[in-house]
């Protein structure tokens, strides 16, 4: 049948759209997420149908397409097309034979990443995927052939030799170790090559921190030109197109709030993978409010972690960490950049408990590399701290990927003082995250909290919290109105 | 915040939509699903949340509200409304829960369909509801709270005393039993208020059958009088708002075609339940492509439904039926009322498959009732049938109801011819339904197919298998180009 084609004027961001009246659904027996194949005389494009109930949006005889159709099929407003039948993607079977409870071979999970990598499963087929291998449990085989696909519908940037990376499951607010513990590692003479994600949810990702201090968003070849002169790089991943599937999986996990288990480990070792990484250390915080509630939980991951290294011939270390309170004093992506360069500088009021974990994670990776004795690491690793060493090969990193301007330290403040006197029992990191964000970070790089008091200090009422930073007043209000649902610390 | 209206022009049929620009969404730290609580003067609504990519489909400052909020709101293009944060329904809460294997209790389940029925959730969130269930199974108890929660959050119909009841859990072309059991038992002085559904995958329903012969929208006042006078009807259940969650659910199990065995059990006892039937017979064709596959799979069914009934005081009886071809010979809502009507006019010609099934299953239901013994009821029914009395209920029904005028059989027809000679040794009911709902059923009603031969019956090469009706040619051709994937029958 033939259509006239309606500009939508709306882009989906990713999949392709195509909307028909009703009526003419009807009449071809098609229902909501069903796909045509729209076809003009030169080419043509598998769409995902949407039905328009009024004949304000899209009237009988016409099609609605998206701005994505438009563009990659080349037609316009008021063009011809014709709309044949054309069945749902085999990984849809896939996808319903988990649900019943199958274990999926190498080659179909490979067949449903690379269809939700290149956007042909909607929004609810994507759900049933990642609610049936939730509900159901991914077998250690699933998760290895999971992982494989992800790698191989995505990008991949080759390093020679001992590669070292490091990896942290995220939850907890400041825990930028990763500055750290990448330029004592270089200076030491490995190779470490980050790339690291901007904040999803959390007030700032690495990468959105780096960028305080310098460029992140690189091609390829200026990378591994990097790496080359430095040993190492922290760079913004995303821009690669590593394992792209993981955002995809991750938008129809949001909405419920759940952990996925497979698909965690799946695009963590994925991730590292694409870079060649050989020796991995991931830090996996516990605590209530980040991914591993319980120590039990923790060790699962842990188990879990270094079988599915062990299959992908990856040397895989875990280290289980305190992930109860925020990490550094600052909380979004100038404030948490200062915290670095203040251990960095191996200054005096540099927060301890971020240098001390840094320290930590160096020394462990120290010793992955089998140059240092067990037991050595951290030693060598406070040495090269404390040298200065760090520090310079920070500076030659940010020379290389291209020095930033600091950004400007939100203007707008607002001290958050304690209900009562007492001692402070816990730090609620969602609470504390939320305010961040609201404030405006991670997108006002000088917007966030600066923590004056940590879990186990005595405070007396009225006494300073924490700061507030905002980059206006109506962020800033949003940011005091939010305060009414807590203020994110326990005093008892 | 405050922004300004744009009236979308398009309605998302129920759930209530508001669309702001992604800089919006990030400002207030939203994402797309969800719920904001939008406010004018004088009222409020809560909507999910859609994201808008470009600034052509919703600009910064601006707030695209779809048709049902801007009617529930009553504000109009360039009208100012505020946005506020709100979390998401306890339900949501439910559902995860669900997920990670934990038993809902009857509140919870309560709390669920509410916000189902309501259109309070998200496609994306009842996908998980329908996953999770699916996944994880439902127990007894919660199908019993999950059909009381239908019951609850739809209409009732009182009926007194003894109150019969039939239902086919579907997947069978032609199979319309109900239009001859129903007079029979009526004629036999027993209450049964049929209320069937419209076809959803299927060439016709039973009350699109029944609405070539008699209305079948009507009010619960008016089937109250028709089945005080007649002791039956046989109307469209849908207009009525039973147990209205079933729908709703149902639009995100199609993208899988999956059949979650708790929603069926509680969408068919809910719907008895709704007019308060207290006898109901249950009919479950096995099959390769119906629900019960497997002998297993059919007993089963079968135990849960006699358990569910069980526990809500309903005396339910099941008979296993044959599921692999389709029963009758016509198949669209015309052709299958002519098969009705020629079996309660005794006609020679009337399919005797069909009439052979509906006598069975009256002899059971009479047999229910205590007032005949068990191995008699079919006895009965057939004096019933030949006596000419059922007839004489239909004509009765049919009045009460108010009569309608015949449709005109399609005038453009088909021929399908058998492309080998042999034995019919198969009929896939998937592919005949899918030939007569192209041809145009059961929008029109005189479109659908009449079938020349059945399983086990011998043809010869180029003998006509059935031939396809349809109201213009167009439709014609489509299904022709359909038939190219295949006629439906296997021939040895």
């Amino acid at each position: 049948m033939k259509f006239k084609v309606k500009d939508m004027d709306i882009a989906s961001g990713s999949i392709h759209i195509a909307i028909l009246h009703k009526q003419d659904a009807k009449k071809l027996d098609l229902r909501s997420g069903d796909r045509i194949l729209v076809k003009d005389g030169k080419g043509e494009i598998t769409c995902i149908l949407d039905i328009s109930e009024s004949k304000k949006a899209v009237a009988p005889g016409r099609i609605g397409l998206f701005e994505e159709v438009l563009d990659k099929l080349g037609v316009k407003q008021g063009h011809k097309v014709s709309v044949h039948f054309t069945g749902k993607p085999e990984s849809v079977k896939h996808i319903r034979d988990k649900l019943y409870g199958k274990k999926l071979s190498e080659k179909e999970l490979l067949h449903i990443i690379d269809d939700i990598t290149n956007d042909r499963l909607t929004a609810i087929e994507k759900t049933y995927f990642v609610a049936a291998g939730f509900a159901n449990g991914w077998s250690l085989d699933e998760v290895v052939s999971m992982t494989k696909a992800m790698v191989a519908t995505g990008q991949k940037i080759k390093f020679k030799g001992v590669t070292l990376d490091k990896h942290c499951i995220g939850g907890v607010p400041g825990n930028r170790t990763t500055m750290i513990v990448i330029p004592i590692i270089a200076a030491a003479g490995f190779t470490i090559p980050k790339t690291s994600s901007r904040a999803i949810t959390s007030p700032a990702g690495t990468a959105d921190t780096m960028e305080c201090l310098a460029k992140v968003e690189l091609s390829e070849k200026k990378i591994k030109a990097i790496v080359r002169k430095t040993k190492s790089c922290i760079v913004h991943g995303g821009s690669m197109n590593l394992a792209p599937a993981d955002d995809k999986i991750i938008e129809v996990e949001h909405p419920l709030s759940i952990d996925a288990e497979g698909q965690l480990l799946a695009s963590v070792m994925a991730k590292k993978n694409s870079v060649t990484a050989n020796h991995i250390l991931i830090d996996i915080p516990m605590g209530p409010q980040v991914k591993a509630r319980t120590k039990k939980e923790a060790l699962h991951l842990k188990k879990m972690f270094k079988q599915v290294g062990k299959k992908l011939n990856m040397d895989v270390q875990i280290m289980i960490t305190d992930g109860t309170q925020p990490i550094g004093n600052g909380i979004g992506p100038l404030l948490e950049s200062e915290d670095v360069m203040a251990v960095l500088r191996n200054n005096a009021f540099a927060p301890f408990d971020l240098r001390e974990k840094a320290l930590i994670m160096a020394g462990v990776l120290l010793e992955m590399t089998g140059k240092y004795r067990k037991g050595n690491g951290k030693k060598v690793a406070k040495e090269i701290l404390i040298s200065g060493k760090a520090l310079k090969k920070m500076n030659e990193i940010i020379k290389a990927q291209g020095k930033q301007k600091r950004p400007v330290l939100g203007e707008h403040r607002f001290q958050v003082r304690a209900g009562k006197s007492g001692k402070i029992i816990a730090i609620n990191n969602e609470i504390i995250s939320k305010v961040a964000r609201v404030a405006g970070a991670p997108e006002d790089k000088g917007a966030g909290l600066y923590l004056e008091r940590k879990v186990g200090s005595k405070v007396k009422k009225c006494e300073v919290l924490y700061t507030i930073y905002a980059v206006n007043n109506l962020k800033l209000d949003l940011a005091k109105e939010f305060l009414q649902q807590g203020k994110g610390y326990s005093i008892k």
